[in-house]
This record gives structure tokens, sequence and C-alpha cells, in this order.
């Protein structure tokens, strides 16, 4: 490994949902000298698709690649220049993106979408992670993977999603066979973006695997996908194998043409791709077994590494090596957190509130209300189900519930209720992870409600465990760029860069002990309602969103 | 009988929780000539005392009876100025009250909280109906009538109301024995009005039954009354034991005091006391078995005659005469109703809607947005609980439910499940009438809340029953009027002058067929959420309002 000069620099890029953000960063001690964003032109496509204004149906979600590789072409320059840096002293470049985002390309990488005879077809182009209308397939896949009983199954906590590549790449060959057949890769948006940058392509280990249903080596079988479609058959070995690269290895060198996007040296290095969530744990040292992060922003996504292979009933996924290699990589979520508050902000306070507020803000105005609250006082407890559940119960019909209400009840009480049903959900996936024999020790948060100190001693209060926070106000850049370092060679392993340049405020926030035994009470209410509602005690919820469902498709049918 | 002169008219006097409202009504066919209302100065005090300004304790509310006094004095000649009539023209005053509500008194009527020496003391006043601060000596009185297999219990479904007569007296007894001690009656307000307006203490058959446990023609046994505290065996013989009038009969004649107070003759007829709620019955012409009287306002108040006495669980009271002699009068409740869309409209819609409503207000814009969804579109059900439940599960510690909120729920849709949910709550108690042999035929409504359309049509739609609507928007003090008229002889009895003078329009909302199916299915999701939160499959909602009561007595004991 060549000696790296003390001023080297690595730029580490997030691609998520909206817009492109680029970071300049010290490779000896992760200082963030300088930060870009660039918002994607066409945003998410969930409405009518740009080219011929023809409206998509509900769940779909799409973007457009060439807003990717504008982020390379402004935020990365954007941030060079703020960092006041050298070019020449850029040593790598890491990436993470939005997962289970997937481009449809032709065998040169080209985006289906940007072929003139697929501009118009809705299938050629991103469909993003959030894109949901692939239900029936990711059901069908789920029906015979358990009568198959698919060894790969309980990696995933019992369920494939739909927004993942297998449900998706099915959707598309039963709805546009033109443009499935047109296509030659299936590729991860990650894995993607890391072809523009290098000219070649090489999967990811962390997308191959949680998205993938990549296990021990294995694709699902052609078995498995001619009994979902004779046709479909062939699909793994026609457009989605490929080599898969561990997290933080080489993936290739800059091209000439990347450079000149980018305004970087050609032929520095560029790591194998990866995915927001999980780049974020070496951000905040979080590379030791039990360490669970919990990235928090409108939904919050929790990453750890453990020493053993568990299978843990509801999570989103175990993969060797999907954080860390020579780790297990576990992932469970929650689908609502910050959607939930901010939806409440906007809809359910009222003017008296705002005008109380005034320029302090809704959201700091109620948390300080809430703050003076005793631990039950508002008399409610609720169900984080607004968005559905991802983890434990893996069920997206189901839908919020609040308990209590009395005509004495106030914004900043149902406020408060909502914030602490979202502590009451992470420390349900905690109790799961640990039930199924994989320990967490630490609560280490990331993302933008890191902000919130009531939220965050919440959640310390109700999982009664320390809570530490990120140092980095942009967890999964930084966790590019350390991944860039660790490609570059400048450290020996993920562990050894995450350690130098990673940052994380140690016990942040400490459990009080009379609050822990207060939520214990409350959590015990939330549990009780948790199985009523979500494990068959009473199954209205799915009979309420039936309802809805059946009246909607009604009103689109009478359209 | 003497005949009575075509343009003979009566006033009736309505005496409200914050308000007393005087009606000039002519006695050939009910037509409303004149009214005026006047506020009570001192309206609920429930915050300080007057006189003294000594913070009260949580639930207590009183009032000041002078206040009363000043509606004789000013609504009175006021309701007769704007009808332009001759006060020689009017033959008879009947009255109604807000109840159960008591004043204590000495030998001659006048209030204790008049004597100077008891200004000070806030026993001495009127405790209002909602007056809560005597439920500890309800549940006495319940357990002990349980215990002891009262007869008369079943007469209440079951439980006795911490609001009524013997658990009010039962404080005063025990917290101010002074004042005990120097009060001779223990006077209903209903009684205490036509008291002042005669010089003669006559008690009502409605007051007497509903709230003094006067059944079969007694009331509570001097044992019982030992049993529950030895110095309050004598309790119904030294203060409450009185004639007990039928409804609609002669209470006496306007005495020359009151005579001047009003601007009216002396000598003309008054009718004995009545409930503002049960008097409703007659000016909606519902004088008949199965002819429910729904009155609905902040809260809903459901009275109704039945030919035969039956024990119906959850009901309020049944009494013989209890609002027509000669049938027995059930009663029964909603604790909230336009108290919750009032409170979901000040407290929890955005300041958006506020705008987009403008000159419309709320109410109406929410109303006209929630009539545009189809059944079961919000995917909301809601338990009408915010205030408690009153009937059938009689239990204030209950609190609101509402479940089925997603990021797309708007302040529209809540709207309409609150309005569905009352609607659910007035079923239950239909069916539970039914069920205990009380069959219910037809749904007469009375109050502020019938003029929300929507509302009336989702109750046609939820009960299945044709809905009437009473003619007269100020149905208490017309049914007063009508009392009025009986007992000065103009009518036989209550049936004939409210056939004359009541008024009501006859099926005005038709369930629709194909709305009762789909809220067939909405009502079966609020029966198994009614069941399970109120009949103790899951005690969360008790077990919040113990923790929200200590910890509202601990922050008592902290000032």
């Amino acid at each position: 490994m060549p000696p790296v000069p003390a001023d080297s620099l690595v730029v580490g890029i997030d691609f998520g949902t909206l817009s492109g953000r680029a970071v300049v960063v010290r490779v000896r001690d992760g200082a963030e000298l300088g930060t870009a964003v660039t918002e994607y032109r066409h945003g998410v496509v969930d409405d009518r698709l740009p080219a011929t204004a023809e409206e998509l149906p509900p769940g779909w979600a799409l973007q457009v690649p060439s807003d990717y590789v504008d982020v390379l072409r402004t935020a990365v320059p954007a941030a060079l220049a703020e960092a006041g840096a050298d070019p020449h002293d850029v040593i790598g470049i890491g990436t993470d993106f939005t997962a289970c985002t997937m481009i449809p390309a032709t065998a040169d990488g080209t985006p289906l979408s940007e072929l003139p005879e697929f501009a118009g077809n809705p299938h050629a182009y991103v469909k993003l992670w959030r894109h949901h209308a692939a239900q029936p397939q990711a059901d069908r896949i789920n029906t015979l993977a358990r009568e198959r009983a698919e060894r790969w199954l309980p990696r995933y906590g019992g369920l494939i999603s739909s927004e993942w590549e297998f449900a998706k790449a099915l959707q598309l060959f039963e709805e546009a066979p033109e443009v499935y057949r047109a296509m030659r890769h299936w590729v991860e948006a990650a894995d993607w973006i890391v072809w523009q940058l290098t000219g070649t392509y090489v999967r990811n280990a962390c997308t191959a695997g949680y998205k993938g249903i990549y296990q021990d080596g294995c694709y699902p079988s052609r078995e498995f996908l001619r009994s979902l479609n004779p046709g479909f058959e062939s699909f793994v070995h026609d457009k989605l194998d490929r080599p898969v690269g561990r997290l933080g290895s080489l993936a290739g060198k800059l091209s000439p043409e990347a450079a000149a996007w980018t305004g970087l040296p050609a032929g520095i290095a560029v790591a194998v791709g990866n995915v927001d969530a999980h780049v974020t744990a070496p951000a905040a040292q979080a590379v030791e077994p039990g360490q669970m992060v919990a990235i928090m922003g409108t939904s919050t996504c929790h990453v750890m590494n453990g020493a053993d292979l568990r299978e843990v009933p509801g999570m989103c996924g175990v993969v060797d090596g999907g954080i860390v290699p020579g780790l297990w990589g576990y992932e469970a979520g929650q689908s609502g957190v910050g959607d939930i508050f901010g939806w409440f902000v906007e809809h359910c306070v009222p003017q008296s509130c705002s005008d109380a507020a005034g320029s302090e803000g809704l959201h700091a105005f109620l948390t300080r209300l809430a703050a003076q609250q005793e631990i039950g006082e508002h008399g409610l407890v609720a169900l984080d189900w607004h968005s559905g559940n991802r983890s434990v119960l893996v069920d997206h019909e189901l839908s919020g519930v609040l308990v209590g209400q009395t005509l004495s009840t106030r914004p900043e009480h149902v406020y408060r209720a909502l914030l602490e049903a979202t502590a009451f959900g992470t420390r349900k996936i905690i109790e799961t992870f640990e039930a199924a024999g994989v320990p967490v020790t630490e609560l280490i948060v990331a993302g933008g409600l890191t902000k919130n100190p009531l939220l965050m001693q919440i959640y310390a209060d109700v999982t009664g465990l320390p809570l530490s926070v990120i140092g980095s106000a942009q967890g999964p850049a930084l966790g590019s760029a350390i991944h860039a370092a660790v490609a570059a060679g400048a450290y020996p392993d993920v562990r050894a860069a995450a350690a130098a340049m990673g940052s994380v405020q140690r016990m942040a926030h400490q459990p009080v002990l009379a609050n822990v035994s207060a939520y214990d009470e409350l959590y015990a209410e939330y549990t009780a309602l948790h199985d009523y509602f979500g494990r068959g005690g009473n199954d209205v919820l799915h009979r309420l969103a039936a309802r809805r469902r059946e009246l909607a498709t009604v009103a689109k049918g009478q359209n």
C-alpha cells in the first residue's frame, strides 16, 4: 500500500430521494471541508411522465437517471470549490444511494428511458425505492417461497418486499415485455452511478444481499423463478448476475469522462457502491456487533452488525458483509417517523398554535410544550403506523391508532404521544432482535431528528439504553468518503477508516431511571395494542384499508 | 274547565347552563310570538368563588341563584315586549331546568349562599348538574346498593350518578356539616324556581324520579342511608321529602312578588317544574311509546316513553310519569357529541383549513368536504368517548379512540369519522333498548345539531330509522309553554296540548339502503372496539385515566 500524503482528500456523494450531496473530506481525520447539494431536476416522478404527460397509476414512483449525473457535474465541483481544495489532493470517490432503486439498462449501461423508442414508456424509467406497484408480484414471490420453504426467506424476516429487485423485475417482465426484452441489465442505481464513474459494472454486497436475495453466493433458483412465471426462469442469468464487490473495495478508476464531469483527476479510486443507511454505520463508528444505528429522518432505518447469523422475525434482512465485510449486517426499519411528526404539524395543529409558535416554528414550539409534561400526563398511547409497519410486523396495510383523547387533549399532548410511539416502535425492534439472539448494547442515532433533544431523551428512556449521537450532520456522505479512503488504500479496512474518520458523541443521552420505569408501563400498553391491531386480535385496520382501496379503485374506474 | 280565549298566551322559560330563555307562545297553535335570553351574570362558577376568590377544587361547578331570578326579571318582560303581547292574555307559566342542579335552602327557600354567614362557603352555593366532585360518594352508594341488591338500582341501569341528589347531598353532609345542618331543604333548581314563582314548594315527578331515586312512591330506605353514613339516616325525612307533582299539573298561582318581577298578572297558573331534555318530547309531539327524542347539543340526551317497565342496562333511568303522566319515561345519554365536534374544530384543524373556510366557518366547511366522501373512504373508525360514556357503558373514565390514520388523513376525514362515531353511539343505545324489550320505532331529533343535514343523514343511515326533526328551534321553552297550557286548564293533558302546540317535521331524513348496509360494516367495527375498550377486553383507557389523575393530584400537592 503506497503512503498517503497528509492532506489527502476524498469525496463522498450521497444520492437521496430528492437531491444528491457531495462532501469533501480530509482522509487523515475525517474533517468535512466543503459540501454542496444538487436537487434532482425531475424530483420524484409519481404523477405524470415528463416525456408524455401520461398519468401514472397509484403507487408508482419513478426517477430520471440524468438527474444523478447532474449531481456529479454540479455538486462535486461546488463542494471542491467550497472546500478550497486542490482536486489533485483527492485520492478517491465513494457513493451511496437510496435502495432498492432500479434502472433497466442496455449492455453499455444506457438507461432504456434515454432511448427514443422507450422515452414514452414508464417502465423504461428508474423505479425509485418507494415505487409500490409491484405488490401483487411480491405477494406471489412470498407465497411461493413459503410453499417451497426457500432457505433464503428467513434471512428477510419471512417477507420479500415489493420494493426490491425481484418484485420490480417481475412486474417489468409481466407488464412491459418489450422493455424487459430490450433490457440487458437490471441495475441498482447504487451500482449504475459507479458504472458511470468508472466504466465498469460491479454489484455491491449490500444491495445484492438486502435487495437482490443474494445469499451464500446464490440468487433464487431457476426452478423458483420458473414457478413464478415460466418466461422468468433465466432472469438472474440474463439480466442480474454480475461479480459482487465487497464494501470498501475498489470498483475501478475514475474514467476520463467522469473526471471531466467532476473536475477530479482521472484514474483515482472509486469505491464499490453502497446504501445511504448502511454506509452511515462507519460514519458513526458503529462497526462492532451490538451497536445499532438508527438513521432517523422521515422514516427510520436500523442497521447493526452481528457476529453470528440469526433469523430475526420481521427484520428487513441479514447479509454477510452487508455493512462491514466480515460481519453479518442486520437491517430493520420503521416506515413512518419524521413524516408522522410532519404530517401532524401540517394537518392537525390549529392556527392558535401556529400563532403562538411564531418564528420559533411549530416543531420547536410543540417540543417545548411537550417537554413540560410528566410521562403519561397526556393520557394517550399511539401506534406509529401511519405509513404502515416495516419491522417487525412487515405490514403496509396497517395504519395509525390514537387512544385516550379527551376534550382536554391539546396538540402538544398528541405530539408527544407520537414521539413516544416511534420510540416504542424502536424498542419493539430491539426486543425482537434480542429475543432472536442478536443482542443490542448501544443505540447510536443519526439523521435529522437527532436535533430534537426531547425526542432523544424519550428514546433513551423508552429503550433504557444510553444514546450516542453521530458527530456529522451528513452521515451518509461521510460514510461514502470513508469507503473512498479504504478503496484508495489509505486505510487497511473500513473499521480502521471509521476509527480515524468517523465521529460520534458517546452516551450523549442517558436514560433516567424513573422515566424508564414510567415508560415500561406505557410500553406495555403499546405492546398490547400493537398485538391486538397488528397480530390478528382485531383485523380492523386491514378491513379499513381494503375498503379504502376498493373505493379508490371504483372512483378511478369512474374517471 | 273554563273556556280559554282564542288569543290566550303562555310563557315557557328554559333555564340552561349559561342562560335562561323565555318564549311567549300562543295556546291555540303553539306559535312562538316572542323570545328573549338572559345570560347568567356569574355563569358557571368552576374556578373561584365570587365572594372570596377562593379557588375551587377540580370537578366543582357552582351557580348563583339570583342569576335565575334575573331571568324572570329581564327575559320574561323582554319576550313579552318582543311579542307585542298584552300580559293579561297570558294564562300560565311553565319552566324547565338543567338537572340535577341542587340548592341548599332554608325553610322559606332562601339559598344558604345568600346568608352572610355562608357566602364564603362553596358548599352553600348551587351545585350545577356538572359538579363532578361527589364521585367518591356515588361510588359508595353504588357499591352498597349492589351489596344490598336495592330494588331501585336496575331502574338506573345499575348505576347512580355522582351528579344526582343523593351523591351531592352525601358530599355536603360529609364535607360541610355546618351547611348541612343549616339547610332545611335540598331543592332541585327546577323546583326552586317554581317556588320563587308561586311561594309553594312542590317537587316534580321528573327530577324526583330520575335524580332523586324516587321509585314506586319511596326513596332509598333509612337502613340504606344509615349504612352509607350513620348521621345520614334521616336525610330523606329531614331535607328531601315533599309532595311530588305530576308533570303538567298546577304547582300554584303566580305570587304578587313574582308578578312584579315578570310583568305578568298575579294569580295565573304555574306548572310543576320540569327538565330541559324531558320537556322537549311533547314540543316534538313525541309522546307515544317508541318515539325516541334525541336532544343533540354539546351532549345528547335521549328520552322516550314506554308502555311497560323494563330494565335497560346502562340507561340513565326509567321513571313512572317521568316524561308524560301515565307512561314509563326512559332516559339515556351520550356525554359528548357537539362538544367533540367543537373540540376538534378548535384544537385539531390547521390554519390552512381555517383560511379555506373563511366566512363559511369551519363546521360548515368541514361538513361540506365530508359530505363528498363515500362511506368508509376516510378509512377511520372513532369511539366517541372524549367526555366519557354515559350510555350504555356508564363509564366516565373512558376516553376517545381514533383508528386508521395515515399520512393522507385530512381534517375532513376525521371530522366525518367523529360525526359517525356519535351516530354509532346512538345506535348502540337504541339496540340496547330493543334488546331489553323497549322497541324504538322512530328517532326524533331536536337541538342545535339538527341544522347539519349531513349529520342528520348519517344518523338516519347508521340507525336505519327515518329521522323526524322538531319544528321549533327552542324546544325546551316550547315544551315548558305546553306544560303551562295544561296547568292553566287549556288542554286536558300533555298529549292533547302537544298535538296542538308541538311541531315536528316527520321523516325529514330517510335512510338510504346502500348507505345503511355500508354503515352496518363500520358499525360492526365500532362495536368490536366499543367492547374491547369499554367492556374489559383492554382496560387501557382506565389505566391512562388513573395515571392522568394521579399526576394531577401530585401536581396539585406540589402547588
